[in-house]
């Protein structure tokens, strides 16, 4: 659907005030992008019923299709329907199905339908409700001049569901023919977008360009997406998703089939199917190993204890590490974590440990141990392994990155994986 | 200033696709509503030259002043300067002072001056250069039909110091007589917006309009603002700036000159100051105390070492927690995190401790004790103190919570506070 002009408008003083960061467009542009819209132009205006109307009116004689995104709530300050009534000529009436569903969420809430919930019932004469399943806002669509205006929630939550279930179907469906858009995803950690490209460029060079590779990077991981257009090149993709596959072997750590995870998830799922226990003994990253997985609702079951051993004496003290160690090798050396690793083993009573100890920085380097040198020490206690990276970045990035490699070793641990991971083959410095 | 009227338009084809949430024009906005300017509308582009000229031509017509944000970098896909000038008629020529700033900025970061980084130079015919001093991209204003465009760069740190070295400077130039405006600012942990709105109405009855009394909320805390405009005002504000620190006492944790701080990082500057060392023993919290301090450059010097203990076992082992108070009080009690902090401040040799021991959900509940029922024992060796607070939100939310709290009582016992916080008077259940 090439074709189709489809812009955003977005409605609300929060929005104009700077006091909260949109997310709402990119969620909905992520959305689009998955059924082949593009956008192009999104505008934002307070909650103004001059200038919304005004909005309206203009995007009326140039879009096909707008979303109007917020100004649904029971405020006196929500002008989405009032606005769209004015541009189109309408009158607002309360709508039955509107009505309906409103009674329905405050029973289903046991809330009271008060005087101001009513207000989201009275809509332009004649739209057609959208279903809203997360919210007391109902959306609503309606026509003007042709361009069809979609109106969804402000509450990011509600508008999710809304996307999901109703607007991009809805959207799709106006798609024509074998046009069909077929997704494949999956979560990578390890390998950035560039690198995965020139992989990509280097090992499978007859990609075709009826397949389009997409990335979607946050700050730990990436998501790889496959997108085809239609029935033939479907069956392509099949072949050219296993070739990736293939390629990126134990860097993928989730095949999305209804949404992303995290690693410490995925570690926590592992450990919870193996029946395992898991300890972290953690310098650098000074307890985030252990806040990440003991985050993840029922860690208690595998996760018993963590050890944060800042200092030379703590690391002797409590996980027996020999002092000789500390002084002729360092606490930033693999003698000192696989000594922390034994040591909580023992101490935590557990089958697998995670040990961790470096320079975050911006202090504390050496001559031959940089800020980013970071020894990693992981398995259990009849195969404990061991490997010093030098990472780039910040304290923070060397913190993170440090926690992110220290739970993808446990995985690949937990997998019984052979290969060796990027980051180690880049990064190693012992 | 209120008569002018601001308009923003951003560029950038990360900006409509999704990849990126923009957090600059809640910026922008911030650093405008500092200076009285209410922004009311904000118009997104891709990088796209016809969209971007229909923009500034409509936009010139209507605003006062116009914002651009982005489109200033070296690549053919930055478009500012080319839709400016012909949205103005205007040649585009290479700029002197614009060159003279590329040849000192690649100097300085020792890189050669290349064919790419030139076209940055290349700016419409008689516009006037806006300093970028922490970045390549040169900013530039220039008018067209009596509104006046300010291009400003796209990345968030670049722009971070444009706006306060040059745009708001200038634009409060444009502000008239006796309006100047005031500011005084300071953080609140522990107090929400509206409970603080009621807290003055009740307490300050004669609160003057002249003086406004804003809120800036993040997740974890709350920025508090007076501001005044004009000189009268401003010996006035002083008085009810006095009222207010008064009523607001310790929950005061920071009085910002140049920029907010985290509770971690007043925790750590207290400890220096003091020469403390601080451990923490954490369960429900799973080392998120701990890995917040270890987050602040330096924190090695006052936390040496800290504790996780997720499992019954672990706590008796480790922290020498008796198994009596576990089966009889159970392992969320006054009682357990007294001896878990006993515990240790003995193991870690440190002067000061904070210990948590809670029930985050979503299981693990009691008859007696919900989710969201979380203990605190904090203090020295013969001063330790406890609290059973119950708390609200989800697993991550009670996590989270928690810790800053557990942060916040290290705080009030290293300044040596006699307050109760609020949170302990309206929370607690022991």
């Amino acid at each position: 659907m090439p074709s189709v002009k489809v812009q955003l408008l977005l409605t609300g003083n929060e929005l104009m005030s700077g006091d909260i960061v949109d997310s709402n467009s990119a969620m909905i542009a992520q959305n689009l992008k998955d059924i082949g819209i593009e956008l192009k132009r999104k505008t934002t205006v307070s909650d103004d019923l001059t200038l919304l109307v005004n909005e309206i009116r203009s995007l009326s004689t140039e879009a096909d299709i707008v979303i109007i995104n917020g100004g649904l709530g029971p405020t006196i300050d929500d002008l989405t329907a009032k606005a769209l009534a004015e541009a189109a000529g309408l009158a607002l009436e309360e709508h039955p199905e509107a009505l309906k569903h409103l009674q329905y969420w405050c029973h289903k809430r046991k809330n009271l339908l008060s005087k101001q919930n009513l207000k989201q019932a009275i809509l332009p004469s004649g739209c057609e409700i959208v279903p809203n399943n997360a919210g007391s806002a109902v959306g609503f669509k309606l026509s003007i001049n042709k361009c069809l205006f979609i109106c969804t929630p402000g509450v990011p939550s509600e508008l999710k569901v809304m996307l999901e279930e109703e607007v991009i179907p809805l959207l799709t469906l106006l798609d024509r023919g074998d046009n069909k858009i077929h997704v494949s995803r999956f979560q990578v950690f390890g390998i950035g977008e560039s690198k995965l490209q020139a992989m990509v460029d280097e090992n499978i060079t007859d990609w075709p360009e009826c397949i389009e590779l997409g990335f979607r990077a946050n700050h730990e991981y990436l998501e790889v997406k496959l997108t085809t257009r239609n029935s033939d090149a479907k069956q392509r993709k099949e072949k050219y998703l296993a070739a990736l596959v293939a390629l990126l072997g134990d860097h993928i750590f989730h095949n999305i089939e209804k949404k992303p995870i995290t690693l410490e998830e995925s570690v926590i799922s592992l450990l919870k199917s193996h029946r395992l226990q898991l300890t972290t003994a953690e310098s650098c990253t000074g307890g985030l190993i252990a806040s990440k997985l003991t985050s993840i609702p029922g860690s208690s079951t595998v996760f018993e204890a963590g050890f944060v051993t800042y200092s030379n004496e703590i690391k002797t003290k409590m996980l027996n590490v020999s002092p000789a160690t500390l002084t002729e090798k360092g606490a930033v050396s693999i003698e000192c974590v696989h000594e922390m690793a034994a040591g909580a083993l023992k101490l935590a009573n557990s089958n697998l440990v995670v040990a961790v100890s470096g320079i975050a920085g911006p202090s504390g380097e050496t001559k031959t141990k940089p800020v980013g040198t970071v020894c990693f020490s992981w398995g259990r206690s009849n195969k404990i392994n061991t490997t010093q990276l030098l990472l780039g970045g910040d304290r923070l990035a060397v913190q993170k990155t440090s926690a992110l490699i220290g739970l993808d070793l446990i995985r690949r641990f937990l997998i019984d994986s052979n290969e060796t991971p990027l980051y180690i083959t880049e990064k190693q410095t012992n």
